[in-house]
């Protein structure tokens, strides 16, 4: 029976990792003991020719990719990670030692944020269909950072660099030349946990994780908070090389940071009173303010104000 | 923006149900109190055209199969049921009516079920497909039930009564008539919640719940517990309706209750000492014994032993 088979080659790449995973796989549910903690818990799906093409990610990536898009949504939380359930669906071109090394690529990124894997389920799917969900733990509700806590006022930060994955895809895809850590950006993203963990000890107020770009995902910030996030361009943090590749494809580098979705960096809002906190908790960017006004986002550039498009996720 | 459109649609077809959910969607993650209990989690994918076709099934029905066949594993941990994520895959022929129709059908057995629709994702895909994932919590995890715990002597019993769904299937694709309850039993099943805690607090020691059919399941029974469940075909509690439909496709109705899958009752084995105690925690049918031997199932009829092939569960 090769599913049986398939799910038993799967269990020998991947470990519990937690004393508090009770039961790992090979019931019906996995059990997690929970222990006055809250659980925090979001799903994402990611389907071939949709949010990757294989050929451009190798089944590693793909695995370590869905995972990091998932553990992303606990970093922006503030939450700190604890196990990964994976559904496969499996086109007639997967073969077993694809799903593996699928399962592989999750697996090294599982044990390097210490999350379990602790479930999953197989069946058959028209093309390769990754669907995650991710359980974080938190010891304190009032710690965790929604999306909905922006205030007139507030700083507007983001993490890291932005544009590299947007800029590794146009590599990836023989679009531009650049280095190769941009290819990296969008094959290897790296889910901001402790920072996230940390941004939320600083006492951000409210955070998202840069998936669909940033112009999208501030707007997410601003529509929940009921508030306006005004965001200056020249001010964002934009990777090594992106300038490069953005001049291949005749762009601002700038506008492709803030449009480009994938870097999986963190936005946050936090009182001005808290600035040198949220600036100790890790390397942060201060691209804004968040000011009354209609819920949305806006950007400041040289000409005034400017028009930008939000990313289209899917490839 | 259709996917904000559609989300937000969406979370008007479902509400919140327990004070336990302290953050619900529109975040990158639910959260979920936990207070000192263990979380039981399973995830399950269906996809169109591999476990059900449209036509044979409305959206609704999808909804509430999809949610319905994710609880049955929360059931047959004897689990209470608590949350429930669901990520949905989008064909080109889906309308937002359709998605609304299936989440509809997911949150009224929701809404009987006193579980929470707590977050999701929407992507498009080649085809519908429905990943879910569904928490259970439990006070105690000593109480809840696996799939390890079969012994030599122990009794094996059945819930309910089998063979509806795969009865039903033949129904609803016109290979075979009978009465309205067959179809409905393929297209809404339910998750026996109450019976499998019912079951754990009455002793069982393995439990599963009939999704590939009792054949299939009761193996993996066997051999997650290291022993052999035999069976006993003429005990097996067949649904009305079913020999009506077998003898339409020249099957023993036996030989379809046992092979045929999504009837979603439970599989359960507990020391003969509380045969009383499960059978006052509801319907229950004995169906056979555990042995020592080769960890597996094996199937004794009026013709001595038999032979009887799993259900393929794909359509």
């Amino acid at each position: 029976m090769r599913e049986r088979a398939l799910i038993e080659a799967i269990e020998r790449t991947i470990e519990p990792r937690s004393g508090r995973v009770v039961r790992w796989t090979g019931d019906d549910a996995a059990v997690v003991q929970a222990g006055g903690a809250y659980s925090v818990t979001s799903i994402d799906a990611m389907v071939e020719g949709v949010h990757f093409r294989l050929g451009e990610l190798s089944h590693e990536d793909v695995g370590h990719r869905a995972l990091a898009g998932a553990l992303s949504d606990i970093a922006a939380m503030g939450a700190s990670a604890g196990e990964a359930y994976i559904a496969l669906g499996l086109g007639e071109r997967s073969a077993e030692a694809d799903v593996l090394a699928l399962c592989r690529g999750a697996e090294s990124l599982a044990a390097q944020c210490g999350v379990t894997i602790a479930g999953g389920d197989i069946t058959s799917a028209p093309v390769l269909t990754v669907c995650l969900t991710v359980v974080g733990w938190a010891a304190d509700a009032e710690r965790l950072v929604g999306r909905d806590g922006a205030r007139a006022g507030d700083l507007v930060g983001v993490s890291g660099a932005l544009g590299a994955a947007g800029a590794g895809l146009a590599v990836v895809e023989g679009r531009a030349s650049g280095p190769a850590e941009l290819a990296a950006a969008y094959r290897r993203p790296w889910p901001r946990l402790a920072l996230g963990a940390a941004l939320a000890e600083a006492g951000a107020g409210a955070m998202i994780d840069l998936s669909d770009g940033l112009a999208t995902d501030a707007g997410h910030l601003g529509r929940r908070s009921g508030a306006r996030l005004e965001l200056e361009l020249e001010r964002l943090p934009v990777a090594d090389g992106v300038a490069e590749v953005a001049a291949q494809l005749g762009r601002d580098p700038r506008h492709l940071a803030a449009t480009a979705g994938d870097d999986y960096e963190l936005c946050f809002c936090i009182a001005p009173e808290l600035r040198r906190r949220a600036e100790e908790a890790g390397p942060v960017t201060w691209v804004g303010e968040v000011v009354a006004g209609p819920p949305a986002v806006s950007w400041r550039g040289q000409g005034g104000e400017l028009e930008l498009d939000g990313f289209e996720h899917e490839v």
